[in-house]
């Protein structure tokens, strides 16, 4: 999920067809701020009832979930699910990993710093990631004023003697750039949230097999409204603590949330194996690629605004080569005085300011996941601030 | 979801008529620890496809729900429903409240901890409840070691001149006692945990207006599986903090499991008001009154153990007499150095010892919600330690 913090006001429902009008009283407000992922939609609408699922009144009374996984609220369908679909896209090694589950991959962040924290030590843990780093983790971290744990800033930055975790984001969030660790301590535990690393937002050069590894199915999939999200976790230990964190906050997670999920997975992997199935990953492809192609056009036509470029690689799940197209567009307005998130706020787009991300006022990070609709208004409007400017730049 | 803390020893699935037997090693465990509410199955089987509910591939993609409530992610349905059941039982009042949507009231709890929680003292606030008291209070109050709040024991023994929180769990968990505050200071906030103020447990009195009120559909219709609880919240800025508070830990809670959920709190409502339909609550006050009466009989048939008494009282909405039945037996092993858990233990009969509710080691809470086969071997094992003993008592 990350990436989404929610913004509350939303983006009004104007169908596609309301003309844009020139007074800005009158507009309607886009709202690019959060990444929730409805582009998916045209998807699961064009395979028809595949992933249909009922429920009837008598299933899934108990707290407690039918396998014989560590985590003992994990449906065995869903990690069954999770475990496949890894394997189809190679994306990650499963094989001697626990799955842990939570609601979204918000709560496993807060799990992980939760498992992770060394409960023996006088201070907090410092936490740490490179700049520009996902917007929500200093507030997870520093939210319930723990004792455990508390932000300590850009990973770049960091060069204390004591001991730390570092957040790796792969493709990274706000600007899709693939990472690594930047501290490199000995004293450093690693969270590596993977939630972009599928076929759709970047080329899969390697499965990943990193301590802990984090997932969710909202940008996986596009179903943000389930809230399920899932970890990898190498040592049973660090598994075991993170399910204590799922238990004491929530007692588990949702059944009908995770059979669901595995009903969706199943699909998507099905329909990478399947060749008479329209294969979800490059169906998603094209639609990521058609919106950056059309956004690279419009900012190149001008002087004003520059995006940040990705290498070309080669993917070992489509057999291709592929360019990163995140799911999020990071976008520099030129002139170091700028404020990129005020300038569009003036044209009623709503996006989140590089500041919030630990950079600066001059980039802005956009969804690249909403509805077509938005996405078309918000390249006309873009459009139009160019030809506004004196000499069209 | 109130008694619900996690025994990760599930009791084996063996068929109720598999013969008991004598020889200790042999004998099952049976978990009557958790209050897995299992029981109501039989009354969701027997009302047939009312409840069914189908998700299709393309439904509730997004983060946010389709209502205008306060809290962006509450399915309006699920609203309704909500306020819906809470008139026709007459258990609380809901007009003037926000809704506040949580996975499972424990997420809840931690929210409403963190929303009454002073952010400009230098000390964290005091959390106090009346022993015996839920026992996982004490935890949720402090496993994240936050300065906010800390647990600051049983409610009886509070006599410091700060500000406090006081739950107050009605009908209380761990012994059924309906409950009022106990400190009654001035610097003190309420958290009304009402999660058995339900027709099936005690009679309805008069609806609860306080305020902040926690109730969850685990103990309410026994769909703990899909891990939804509800506040009524009376202060804006209350709820406001509580849905921050969801917002940072999980980004809100599955939509299916809420879709389901006002399925579920529909029909119930609906076989109160509709004659033709077998009212949930009557059916479910059938089942615990006989489960009660049974446990009852052994009970008295000897000297060895002690059950709370309730007071008989009118229930407004069954406009009858009822005695409370609690979803937990607060079960008193005579004997001052008696510890009960340690004498069920012995017996393949797993309780919680009444130390963890701040109580004393002759009590056990025993759940009273578990399969009916389960339920038949824990009262023939009950009897059977009384037979064993010197003199049978």
């Amino acid at each position: 999920m990350i990436g989404t913090e929610i913004c509350l006001i939303k983006s009004s429902p104007v169908p596609s067809a309301t003309p844009e009008n020139s007074n800005m009283d009158t507009l309607i407000n886009i709202n690019l701020d959060h990444g929730d992922p409805v582009m998916y939609e045209s998807y699961w609408r064009k395979i028809g009832n595949m992933c249909d699922i009922t429920f009837n009144g008598y299933e899934s009374l108990s707290y407690f979930a039918n396998g014989k996984s560590l985590c003992w609220f994990l449906e065995s369908k869903l990690e069954e699910e999770i475990r496949r679909l890894h394997n189809v896209v190679g994306n990650a090694i499963v094989d001697d990993y626990y799955v842990v589950i939570g609601n979204g991959s918000s709560q496993l962040i807060m799990a992980a710093l939760y498992a992770l924290s060394p409960t023996n030590q006088p201070h907090p843990i410092n936490i740490v990631a490179a700049a520009p780093f996902y917007s929500s983790y200093p507030e997870m971290a520093d939210f319930e004023r723990s004792e455990l744990h508390k932000w300590a800033g850009d990973a770049r930055n960091y060069d204390k003697d004591e001991p730390y975790i570092e957040f790796i984001t792969s493709p990274n969030n706000p600007d899709g750039v693939i990472r690594e660790p930047v501290v490199n301590g000995i004293q450093g535990k690693l969270i590596h949230d993977l939630a972009y690393y599928w076929p759709q937002y970047t080329a899969i050069t390697s499965p990943a097999n990193h301590d802990v590894m984090l997932f969710t199915v909202s940008k996986c999939t596009g179903h943000a409204g389930s809230r399920i999200g899932w970890a990898l976790v190498k040592d049973k230990e660090v598994g075991r603590k993170m399910i204590k964190f799922m238990e004491v906050s929530t007692i588990g997670v949702s059944k009908e949330a995770q059979l669901r999920a595995a009903k969706i997975l199943g699909v998507i992997s099905d329909s990478c194996v399947n060749p008479t199935l329209d294969n979800f990953f490059e169906y998603s492809q094209s639609l990521l690629t058609d919106r950056w192609q059309r956004l690279r056009q419009v900012v190149k036509a001008n002087d004003l605004y520059v995006l940040q470029k990705y290498p070309l690689q080669y993917c070992l799940f489509t057999k291709k080569f592929y360019e990163t197209h995140p799911a999020f567009a990071w976008l520099m307005c030129k002139g170091s005085e700028e404020d990129c998130e005020k300038l569009l706020k003036g044209h009623k787009l709503q996006t989140r300011g590089g500041e919030k991300f630990g950079s600066y006022s001059r980039n802005v990070r956009i969804s690249m996941l909403g509805k077509d609709e938005d996405f078309n208004i918000f390249l006309q409007r873009l459009e139009a601030i160019i030809q506004e400017l004196p000499d069209g730049n």
